[in-house]
């Protein structure tokens, strides 16, 4: 995408891509705890997009996205090289709408993420494990099939799609003083910043980012996209960097980048499992972790936390 | 408690049960699941009483048979022997209320079911790991104190405290072809009979019960209460046996118990846990597990499903 291509998406996407994909998502709902509050110290609403089809927000902006295709296009189908959530989530929202969906994967990827992606319907394309070998099957396949790309993150369509979550936010708890997200690529936090800034203003929006991969930490310091090259963490869904799109809303709305370390990642799961009684993921429980560190910056604040997936290899549960 | 002493409780003790535990018990979500429908054949509807205060269903009779006591008794305090759910639960509802609890615990008992019963405020006393001791160092607490022992389930309060649970998914659900609960001692299924005789009485009322801890099936077969000694199972909450006022609604009200295998249950937790993101115990997942082994019974209809707790050792979860 050039810089020239840069649509940047308005509040009003947000409340179209929220009728659009009102169908093909669910309303998640919004859990509390009165043990989490009593340990915070603040008053903690969690957004549960664990209970979000395909098990992850992104069905939300892949939702927005293949829906927002015209006739034509959508008989070309959609292609994606994302072997996470991504590329489930644009799986599950290609079904829906009955179109095909290539996903290229590394041959080398797990074989329970192969099912995933092609157990919601796509078909799986296998490329080396190298980025340049992935680059050139992806692009084989676009041109071949004319199949729309559709980024993980760095598309007006999908945060706004991913906006969609803030504004159910909103709709049920009104204002609050600050809302927790993950910051990976910055999708969900993009979009939730697009969604806050215009409809709630007042609240401040932090990314909750693995020490191991704090790459939109220092790029927010530095007032420039910093971007790691591989780095190694077990919330595996925040490895990526941000783009030009997704820099545009941290940079200009994020109040905070938060860090928490491996472990610390690995015992707010554990906690959010044995008391709420709900799967996710580590790149979900960071969030919990870096308010549990920062207990002065929330204290008898209203917080929005958003557990942004659920999809955990329940057979290599980090803790055992 | 003797034959005489046998209050059946009424529908109108529900009511009144669902008054007096509001405050201090949650109306727990209902989910369902496309995936699980579609594998079923039936419309499963998930109540999710892992998500109940002290992470279990037995909050609710708990709290009814503390907030029942007059104040007079509410001083002496009230007394358990089972280190388990009930433990856990009356150790909560005694808190909300603000009166002491006593726990007697084998001095065997993992530390972790120790703590979990302390930390909700209740004061163990410990006994040697047999029948015997158990009974005599129970008989001297109460002797003691006057602390008025609240059994887990063959307990008129505690039942209707049960039965609040079905009347919550009748409001929301209206009337269902199927209900499955999990059979162990009878009380939430008790409860549920109690309930739905009233209000559903066309709406057929299934145990869940594993094969391994099978005395409910055999004793409704035979038409009397059989009592295995210790029957091994991974549904640890439903080892114990019917006893007379749970057997009074088992042998009235219920249609079939349907038995599941240990692999079973384990296989129906893991796909639980995987598929709709939370936790439940084992004793919660038979009763997928018996649906589906039972596709026929439940196909094309309206089931309720019960998930009765989500207090698993997270530690050791039975498919790693």
């Amino acid at each position: 995408m050039s810089k020239a291509d840069l649509y940047i998406p308005t509040y009003d996407d947000v409340v179209k891509a929220h009728e659009r994909i009102q169908p093909y998502v669910h309303k998640t709902p919004i859990l509390t705890s009165t043990y989490f509050n009593n340990l915070s110290g603040a008053e903690l609403f969690f957004k549960c997009e664990n209970f979000q089809k395909a098990g992850v927000f992104k069905a939300r902006g892949a939702s927005n996205a293949v829906f927002s295709l015209s006739d034509e296009q959508a008989k070309k189908g959609v292609a994606t090289h994302s072997s996470g959530n991504h590329g489930l989530s644009l799986s599950y929202a290609a079904g829906q709408r009955g179109i095909s969906a290539t996903v290229v994967m590394p041959r080398t990827a797990p074989q329970a993420k192969k099912d995933a992606v092609s157990g919601y319907g796509a078909k799986i394309v296998e490329c080396e494990p190298s980025t340049s070998s992935r680059e050139e099957v992806f692009a084989n396949v676009v041109a071949q099939s004319g199949a729309d790309f559709i980024h993980p993150y760095n598309d007006h369509r999908v945060i706004a799609g991913q906006g969609t979550c803030a504004k159910e936010i909103f709709e049920e708890l009104g204002e609050l003083d600050a809302l927790v997200a993950p910051i990976g690529g910055g999708g969900m936090i993009s979009g939730s910043c697009l969604t806050l800034s215009n409809i709630s203003p007042n609240t401040k929006i932090y990314g909750a980012e693995p020490k191991q991969a704090d790459d939109a930490y220092r790029s927010l310091k530095a007032g420039y996209i910093i971007a790691d090259d591989a780095p190694v963490t077990i919330a595996d869904g925040l490895k990526v960097p941000l783009k030009d799109l997704t820099w545009h809303f941290v940079s200009n709305f994020v109040s905070d980048i938060l860090l928490a370390s491996e472990q610390e990642i690995i015992d707010a799961m554990y906690l959010i499992w044995q008391r709420m009684k709900i799967v996710v993921e580590p790149s979900s429980a960071i969030t919990l972790a870096t308010i549990l560190k920062n207990k002065p910056l929330f204290a008898g604040k209203k917080v929005g936390i958003i557990l942004t997936g659920g999809n955990v290899d329940l057979k290599k549960v980090p803790w055992m």
